[in-house]
């Protein structure tokens, strides 16, 4: 049977040790696809260690993707997750889960080690004791006043928005919100979305029943021209910064989408301005929210870049009008997000503490995005690539000089276990982009980086 | 201006106190409608307190609808608040709202000082300190997997449910997941809901557009032969404990529906077991999904009614085929539930704290029954009036011997400071029931029920 040693005074608790230990020697391919692992009761009594630290660590095995679990049976690993060169099976490209690659070019993650947990939990101390009375009752639909009057006085002093309390809607997330407002909006309008976007964004639209139109972003005259054709009465656009592309809408283009939008009868755009507050360079411009004197604009974000992904907060503001139909309509939809949360999050922003958070998270990743820059700058592949849209946000792109396929050279990387995602993913219709990888950065390291451009260039030959 | 005195060491906190103060200046008329109050500034240097306190007590009269505020103008009391008696201007049965009213029969509180928050905290910041990677990753879809498991060993030693929690889905209250449950059936099938029922039921289905039948639910054998000549293919019952007839589903129905709906091509069961937890009488009857063989039964349960309905957490158990589609063609969907409330509810129900938690409220609430059912019987109701279904859940209701139209009588008893909702307001279409008051008694008390009893008698003469 799996036999470890523990550190027992090592800080590591007993259960993050074996889950350690056992990853590994799955990585290692000691431990074999689908080949059986002890119970929990066997492996406790073998190793001398409590049942409920080996169910901790099965736990943790199982939401990760490395171990299954069939009913009645026990506990399995999972195929093909030894990595190359240790492995006894071939391994297909497609079965690496996030964890298991080496490099993840791809991840949405967070830096570990950055957020402030020991203020975090003072914070939930004194919301326990201070609303003990309030965490009991039901929330109001629009969310806690406390949290959306915080988040008013944040986004004035940090962005310049003025924004009243009545006009935000709390809620669990990005897609929940983007739910919220097809159904506000209604099934009967055309929605245009941005060509390249992100999935979830034309995802959710469909699982909505929307009706849809992509319009191309690569050169932004064209884009009001061609929104300017269509029979677009909405637009869901992410003007500080699109993903994939990177490319951010100046001040020009923001007015014109602005005045065409406006003139229609039931126009309106969507900003999703999801990693506005992660900019490194060039002068910050201002929401579209703050130049919109027409209540056309409806403006989104989250907490999952700034905190964690896990936090399922987001918020929506909505021109008055809007806001008073959504009480009228939609009322009934009970807030989707904790009080708790909501409590706490408003207490780590109105002391400051969120502003705080962000100053470090951006400091970390200018130094993180200088260092990847000169480790591109020293790789070989200057010679064979272009770097692009690097002043803003969480990621940048990179244009490769190559006649292989993205999907042909995606599969190479991932069988030396590199994860790799390129523009031609995220686009709708026909792809006039080049061969374009994209470089999420905020889960690397110069060395993971390092090792990513080697492979790349290796393979480029 | 408004002008207190603060009890410094009463262990009240001073926002508490202050928004008390100016709450019951609101109520007794001393605080006019929409008369603007001090800004927080004014206030706090007039009253030698921090603007965060003012703010704080603000925030709270705001969120209970006390006070409201318009942006750059400041802050106004809310209209016609103040109780009968004490007003200066008259007021409008509808313009009270939950607060205000001396007793509300029709609220869905949880007891306060029941819930153990001196536990709550240590999980969270155990949660914290042992899983602070975790909590910057982001959530698998269906929810964490320690949290699924742990539901699933009490599903199994509370309710001998057997679950895989592969098969549990986790989300943001049950008004979610019902909309999931319809993204995954579609809108092409036919939906059918009980009559009367909870409100927010059929308002979910409508607005996901799903095509709507309701059956009456009065008397069980003609439920099974309405549905029977229906072209309903998916049921939304709540077997154990309909709201708001408290009626309870017996064996012998359950298996009828279940062969009948599961002769249907696309038949389903949705079993919304809302209160479930929280029966006093009589043998509990085993959820419908422990006598589902065919995969028919979705079974959905939220924590709202045992711990908080501002925890928004619910999970429904699909059938395997159910989830496979689910992970098919929904798994794009984030899950909607913070990892940090899952990783702390998993803490609590997997150490025996939830269960312990049941029981005290299940104890609490048994003595709160006995108590309200006494003060019933010494009352003159009895005479006027018959008690039913008091055996199960958290409400009971009232047959009136009364001509007086359920809407009449509604707007004397809120002239009265009573809020009360009667099963008229559930019944869709014709209503052959009669003048049932519908007591929630969770959040009563004696005096308070007494007092409503009372009311009820003087008002029907």
């Amino acid at each position: 049977m799996l036999t470890y040693n523990f550190e027992r005074n090592s800080g590591v608790p007993l259960y993050e040790q074996l889950y350690g230990a056992v990853k590994s020697d799955i990585l290692n391919g000691i431990i074999k696809s689908d080949e059986k692992l002890p119970s929990k009761r066997e492996l406790a009594a073998h190793l001398g260690i409590s049942k409920v630290t080996v169910e901790a660590a099965y736990a943790a095995l199982i939401d990760e993707g490395y171990v299954y679990s069939i009913e009645k049976k026990g506990y399995f690993c999972e195929k093909n997750l030894a990595l190359p060169g240790k492995k006894s099976t071939p391994v297909s490209a497609a079965s690496f889960s996030a964890d298991e690659f080496k490099v993840d070019l791809s991840s949405n993650a967070v830096p570990k080690n950055q957020f402030p947990f020991s203020i975090w939990s003072r914070l939930t101390r004194e919301v326990m004791l201070n609303y003990s009375r309030e965490l009991l009752d039901p929330i109001p639909y629009k969310g806690m006043y406390a949290f959306r009057e915080a988040l008013c006085s944040y986004l004035l002093s940090s962005r310049g928005m003025r924004v009243s309390p009545e006009n935000i809607i709390i809620g669990a997330g990005s897609e929940y919100l983007y739910t919220q407002i097809i159904r506000l909006l209604g099934t009967d309008k055309v929605y245009g979305i941005e060509n390249p976007s992100y999935h979830k964004i034309s995802e959710v639209y469909s699982m909505n029943n929307a009706d849809i139109r992509y319009f191309d972003i690569t050169d932004h005259s064209e884009t009001v021209s061609e929104i300017e054709r269509s029979d677009i009465d909405i637009i869901h656009i992410s003007p500080s910064h699109n993903f994939p592309t990177g490319r951010v809408m100046g001040a020009k283009i923001r007015h014109d989408l602005l005045s065409l939008i406006g003139d229609r009868r039931n126009g309106y755009i969507i900003e999703d301005d999801f990693d506005s507050e992660l900019r490194f360079e060039g002068r910050p411009i201002p929401p579209m929210q703050t130049i919109d004197n027409s209540g056309r604009v409806i403006y989104i974000n989250t907490f999952s870049k700034t905190i964690s992904p896990s936090m399922r907060i987001g918020y929506m503001i909505l021109p008055p009008d809007l806001a008073a139909k959504y009480s009228r309509e939609l009322s009934f939809n009970s807030c989707t997000v904790p009080s708790f949360e909501q409590y706490t999050l408003a207490e780590f922003i109105s002391r400051g503490y969120y502003e705080r958070h962000i100053n470090r998270t951006k400091k970390y990743y200018r130094i993180l995005r200088a260092e990847l820059l000169e480790e591109f700058a020293r790789s070989p592949l200057p010679k064979r690539s272009e770097i692009s849209e690097s002043q803003a946000g969480l990621h940048f792109t990179l244009l490769l000089d190559t006649e292989m396929p993205d999907a042909k050279l995606k599969e190479m990387l991932a069988a030396e276990g590199i994860k790799a995602s390129f523009m031609s993913d995220y686009v709708y219709g026909s792809d006039s982009h080049g061969h374009e990888l994209l470089v999420n950065y905020s889960g690397l390291d110069r060395e993971k980086f390092r090792l990513a451009l080697d492979t790349v260039c290796k393979l480029l030959g």
